[in-house]
């Protein structure tokens, strides 16, 4: 059976799309969703894709992907920057976390350099656009891959 | 037909008039919506007054303004000075936003001295207790002329 | 009739006893709420014992307290770092507060020796595990009696 | 008799219209002048306006308006971010202070966040151009009523 | 043969009762003795109990609890923001150390924040007065009692 | 012939005596004045004492104070804390220079603890009210003879 | 023909595979650029692969690659946080940048979180080992073929 | 007809060549006048040359310049570190603007390292003496000479 | 009976006259405190003269000085900028405290400017040399006569 | 026999012309080295005109420019901010120093705003483009001439 | 006659080889007392070897070496980072000095990275364990025949 | 055979002697060279003693240590503050690292009190000139015994 990956999305990226594209491009979330069920699919994987707007929410799939998901990719928007509440969750779920960003997040404002989930993922990918997710996935079956042969 | 405003209440100021009134004044906020819809009506808009505890729920109702509403009053209260998402949020939605506090947060602890939310506001008004909203929708309504004539 | 106490526990401490023992020791949340349970009665106190992910779940239940309960304890976990309103809503719910961690918080990363809660309670016990909301328990019941006979 | 309210303008406010309208807007100070005379009748108040680039006469008129004026609005301008000398006058002048800015100073220049005005202003406009003068006078014309009535 | 648990009290301390009563309480440091008496012995425990206004003295008794002290309570007033040396005696000494302090230390001038006793304690009881003491004792007691079943 | 001092006082100190007096004392300006007369009488000095509220007519007065006058006392205020132009005019000046102040600088608001005068002051007096003046002009009295005799 | 993609490799690269195979794995710099051979070929690349240890050298290199290169992956190892001048030759180029490093600079010294390199560059994949490289790889052919395409 | 050129000078530039000449040399600023007006009228500028200790004074006389010079060099002495007022009129006046110091400002006192005039300036020309005021003059001959010809 | 006046000297200061005399002066510790006793003398006053290298000592001191005297003049020399401890003694004393150093202690290294003693002090003189004692001596007189008058 | 003045060039000058015009201008610096040759010969100088991109080279020649020039004008680039090596070496070599940049580093990136090379140069000229290489040169032939003569 | 040197030991280092040995080694501090006589004697020296918890009598001892000793090296320990009573003895006692730490400071916590000993230290050696007080006497006995030769 | 220790010096070293004595002192580099074969043969080792200007050179002969040397002694000069290539490459070579510098940094300006070197060395010598490369071979001589014989 094919590994179950959680993706999660953060606050204000369901707007994708029709905010600020010069920022954030003009694919819209359902678009990277789609990209992301053909890439999984491609790399024998399944993928989980939610968003939410309420921090305590993306902790709580984070808390119950222990029991389901092989690994979590997440973007986690603003909460990146200010959510140790989210951390202390990856932290505490023992699954390969990867962390991306539409943005490379080191050219934008000096609040968003920094990043509690990085304290928390294995790696992060940013800037790439919608294509980080794929570039994620990737990462993750080599990861699992990995795993299950060493 | 009258333009609607939102206007965005943040944490625990459903207390109001019952905490702190050396600080917050004593009206509560049944007090100040009424005192909005009376000034909304004479100035031909329509006042659409809501509070929450949860960040989450603020970023969505921002969010859903854009369809049909045509500026945006907020007090984030607390969010003020923690949510990256909120003021996304509020950059996202493309209408005029003005920023409103009771007291003069310049005045207060360190940590209140900064706002999220003024990064993403036309102008702030504080320190005038609830005479601030009314004031508020007063911008709003010359604002909204504005952009019809000009 | 016995004085009731809201012991409120913040994101991710549902994980107790699965995550990182070696950081926060093997007991369960449940097994904290039982302990607290046998304490506060053997104090003659009752002890209402809640846990949320949501910042703004616990702002509400802070704000609700003033109803019904003599006093809070609190062991608000990632939120103690970052959230201004969850310490509004205790500086305006007018009860005493004693703040609880189970690790010494000034012993871990530098983002957690700052603590908003601290500016609203009247006391902290930390490092102590489990035992610290005995502890609590027992500051309680020695505050609520010494306001009765002084 | 009518209240009589001094509007105090700080350096290079002389220029205004002229210099960097994507900023400041067109509108000269005469034309701001003549918008607050007339919304300070309509007020029932009079308006004593003036402009100085002298830090130190700016002090003076402070200082002399206690004698004979009911409130100051004041935009000091680049003395908002220096000028100790102008906080202390209106400190000790025992009128209420209401800060006024054209711009919103926390979307600009770092150093343009802080305001020794504000530290002795019951509250702060800023953002709405011109328009946040007569906001203003509709303030000091509620505080004057709730002084006179309470 | 019941545990000897040191409580060590740094400078001023012997001042207690008469000093800002506002702050720390009236209770004198001899009371304080004699209630850490009565508790220590309900608990098994014998209480040793110092003052001292130098901090070379406090550093000597920490080195010297190794030969014959179970545990230590510390409450170092001034010094436990300045004193490395005192630190490093606690962290040398071998035993479970809890720290006290009467008043809640991080609502309290900034300096007062950062404790360099905290990096040599398991925990930290602050903010409960007199009954931090006692608070403490029953800590130690659950702790030895807890090293000799497990 | 007796040497002359000049006196100088910064803006906001033409309000002594009726401005926040728990902060600055009932004095007015002109019974400092007196005193200093008296006092520099009674020490064979002649006082000079000067007020301005405009930072360049204090630069001024100090370069000028060069031809005729053997000291200067200054009691900047605001300036105190912001002019460069001051300093530089006293370091300049090459007379001995002593710093006084009313309230202790290093107890009020953290943006007074800074002082420009100081690094072109012999020496500082603060927080010894109006009698600041006095030892002032007696620690001139002390270094003039000093300057004669050795 | 296909595009020549130039990755550098900065100071101690070389050293890969024998120095701290904790932090940065146990793969050679030649099995890097053997992999790297492979994924280019497979997506239609070329890999021109270097190292140097000399700063001024991979200034040189990226200043030589706007002749004959369509893009550069850059792996600038300690010169990451240090090098103006890359940052300024990789501005200058005119040339799509990807930033790679094994290890998460995020979770490493903090001196090791600030990146002049990010400045420059599109974005950032990092914390991925030596597959960082190759999913770098892909990123340019996604953009070199949007290039062609848009 | 000639250009018209105002060359500005702060506080205390008035003492030249009579104070700290290890500093600031010993010429006088007449000389440094009589130096411009030759060097100007070598160059087919006119120097109009002035000073002034009043920030406030310097302010209009730049306000001033727009009706009848082509260019400005300033050296603002102390007010370089302190005036945001002279940096805004500066900003306003759309002519080019070259500072000047004396000294080399960057090996100095820390606080004489930031300039707000250089944030309204073109260029910077330091620690060369009276020279540097002929170099500027030579900067603005080739400026204006450049606007005629491209 | 005339007044007792503590007059308290930390660390080194026994060593004065022959330590560092272009800093601290050619007078020694027992000169200083024979013209502080001819000074105490003619105010009426008697001055209690101590010095010592302890802290804790220095602090005991002060505690004892409740019992009979009547104010405190200190000159904590190094101990002035780091020890809590005497700032906690001296504040709570609850006798007038004037602070006096011999240098301007703001012209000397950045950890020099500092004081611990100064939150607890009335009042500071310092930079006057040995006759800073003496000035502080006559403040005392003049704050006891005072004291006695209102 | 007319000085040889060395001119140094730091990294990336080598591509000035063709690398973001807006900032540096569309001279070469074969452009800027014939307009060095020209004014050197018209001041009786010799121009000895390099660039690096390696740091320690830049080193070298300053350290060899002891021998046989007797000036030395250098613009450093990004070595201007990070290397304490060059400044090293410029303070040891006992020649004038004269820093040039062609772009106005104070309004720059903040990073930019601080120069080793400022703490072992004479003076700088920065933002008059290429024209401010010539200035130097007549900076440098003005001083050599005053050594002669003084 | 030979040459005596004060070789002082601060707080806790009586404690040496019996506390975290991992940090400090297994020596005793009475093993290094007889190394350092060892060596002394070797050296044509003589060792005055002593250890304090006490501040001020470290202080005593390095005012009182001044009459016969010939050098001092010093190993603060705890005090190297808070005393500046130290500082200022060491300062003032015009011997040389040389500070030795037996790890090396340079690595351990921040607070440790700065020491003010150094500011009155000729050198350190510090991360060389006791050979470092070995080393730290060949140091002084090259001083001290440089001085007697030169 | 005796062990080979590679003696690294930095920038600017090859100039010792000529170079600001007073900081430096007289001996030349070659001088200290011939001490070190001394002090080697004498220890019955043997210096390999380099200087190079360039970071990256020095990085090399690092790497290139592991093959043949035994130990490093380092006085990398100005790339000690700013080179965490030469850092990466000490932590990488597996060799014992003792730092040397002749100057006592700590004392000099602030950001030479830094050293990335620190990070990767057992110990470092500063303050002790020429000298101090003896006492690092001694150090070195007495660590490879213990290895031995340990």
């Amino acid at each position: 059976m094919s590994h179950k990956v959680l993706i999660l999305n953060g606050p204000n990226l369901n707007l994708l799309g029709t905010r600020q594209p010069e920022v954030y491009g003009r694919q819209t979330l359902a678009d990277i969703e789609g990209a992301c069920a053909r890439q999984a699919a491609a790399l024998g994987l399944q993928a989980d894709f939610r968003q939410s707007n309420v921090e305590g929410e993306l902790v709580t799939w984070v808390q119950e992907a222990r029991a389901g998901h092989a690994a979590i990719i997440v973007n986690a928007a603003a909460y990146t920057h200010t959510s140790v509440a989210l951390m202390d969750a990856l932290l505490a779920c023992d699954l390969p976390v990867i962390e991306v960003h539409l943005s490379n997040i080191h050219r934008r404002e000096a609040f968003r350099h920094h990043s509690y989930v990085s304290k928390a993922a294995l790696g992060m990918i940013c800037g790439l656009g919608a294509h980080g997710y794929e570039l994620a996935l990737a990462a993750v079956a080599r990861l699992l891959n990995t795993t299950v042969e060493a």
